[in-house]
């Protein structure tokens, strides 16, 4: 089992290429409506590109969705190939049913990481989080898998919503964090350069950590009240940073005295 | 201007230490109470410590201050030290002020970056902001900072605090966002390290970007109702972190569409 076709041209279809083409695995074909990005992900993965239904290689041994989690399920519905086709997606929020069940092997194939177009990342060092209906397939599955990362996990769908939701907080507000302290050194006349050693020392140092709350510094973690009396006073034009503000500081104060 | 007397033995004092003992200063003595920890600090930094007030050396070129935040009102207060000596605090939040007027040369030297005991960190790219009421010693001071940092950025007081609130953000929120997330995957039974490949590319692909709104992903940017409602309902037991959850989603939402 190792001749793919990746479906989609977005980051994550990218990243997949990349990753296909470095690896034991063979991109057969990249199928993706987008004529500008099919081809790219199908050159950067050593295959040739469609966008024609009809022109979809039925012979591939796994079909792997790579779109947005909205249109998986479309997607997945209106693939011509026969049902004894093998078909993943791999969107973290959407569960196994997405995929229509007259596939007899579907499958769930969630990498989890942030994907940007033209960044390589290092695969084999993500945790791909696995799920199947068909327990038969399960060793081939997992064989496949393990040829993209070292790092594979069996999760069912209720694990793997928790685990999307995870990511939205160390990934996707973590952004958010560094992007309000960008917004804030700017009305210091600053730029966000001066906080880049920051972001990646707190980085670093959380994983180096047994956990982020051993390492969890600043007013909020000492109920330092009169230094976020003074912060808040600086946010007094913006009440959303405020609200912000005052509802992480709690959560910090409220679980650093549970230690 | 060299010769430093570092005072304090934290996190901040440790790191200094460090950077002083690899930079063309000298230290020549860590003044602080703690009987374990000074010893360490001064042995990192390649001089003498003391604890006692009597003994402190009344010749350094520059007194560094260097404990928490709340402290040092009172630790500059107290200094057995001449008039004519220069003193500086490290305190991000904390105003020039601070520092008793009897001092000729006050100054603020606040390096921006979060410390761990244990934990080497490369100063020289750490940014240093510094601040002084005294404009004919500012090129001399300036001229030590850049001693230990290539990043040295003169800012007020008013500036200086929006830059602490700044790092609050970025660091210890972001920490806070890694901590909620470790709490989720937990809850999923799984641990911390699958969320540590994750966190580093957050770090790195922010530092990489021009703007960390220019590389936000996740379900608040696309404004994807359906996944925001099921990560509200995957957090039912937790009303605190329902709240953080939506007051963050709506900063992205809110300022993505400004773009």
């Amino acid at each position: 089992m190792k001749r793919i076709v990746i479906i989609g041209s977005g980051n994550l279809a990218e990243a997949l290429a990349r990753a296909v083409a470095v690896s034991d695995l063979e991109a057969v074909q990249v199928f993706a409506r987008n004529p500008e990005r099919g081809p790219v992900v199908a050159r950067l993965a050593g295959c040739g590109w469609t966008s024609d239904p009809e022109r979809l290689d039925p012979t591939a041994d796994l079909y792997l969705i790579a779109v947005s989690d909205r249109a998986v399920a479309s997607v997945a519905s209106t693939l011509p190939i026969p049902a004894q086709a093998a078909v993943a997606h791999t969107a973290g929020s959407v569960p196994l049913e997405a995929i229509p069940e007259r596939f007899e092997r579907r499958a769930v194939f969630y990498p989890m990481q942030t994907f940007t177009k033209g960044r390589t990342v290092d695969f084999t060092r993500i945790p791909i989080f696995l799920e199947t209906s068909s327990a038969a397939w399960r060793p081939e599955l997992e064989a496949l898998a393990r040829k993209l990362s070292r790092k594979v996990i069996w999760t069912d769908s209720a694990q793997r919503a928790k685990v999307h939701l995870a990511a939205v907080f160390a990934c996707n507000f973590a952004n958010c964090m560094y992007a309000i302290g960008e917004e804030v050194v700017r009305s210091a006349g600053l730029d966000f350069e001066v906080l880049k050693p920051l972001i990646a020392e707190t980085a670093a140092k959380a994983c180096d950590a047994r956990s982020p709350r051993d390492v969890q510094t600043g007013p909020a973690v000492r109920n330092d009240a009169p230094t976020m009396e003074r912060h808040l006073g600086l946010l007094d034009n913006a009440p959303n940073l405020q609200e912000i503000y005052q509802q992480i500081s709690k959560e910090i104060w409220k679980t650093s005295r549970k230690q």
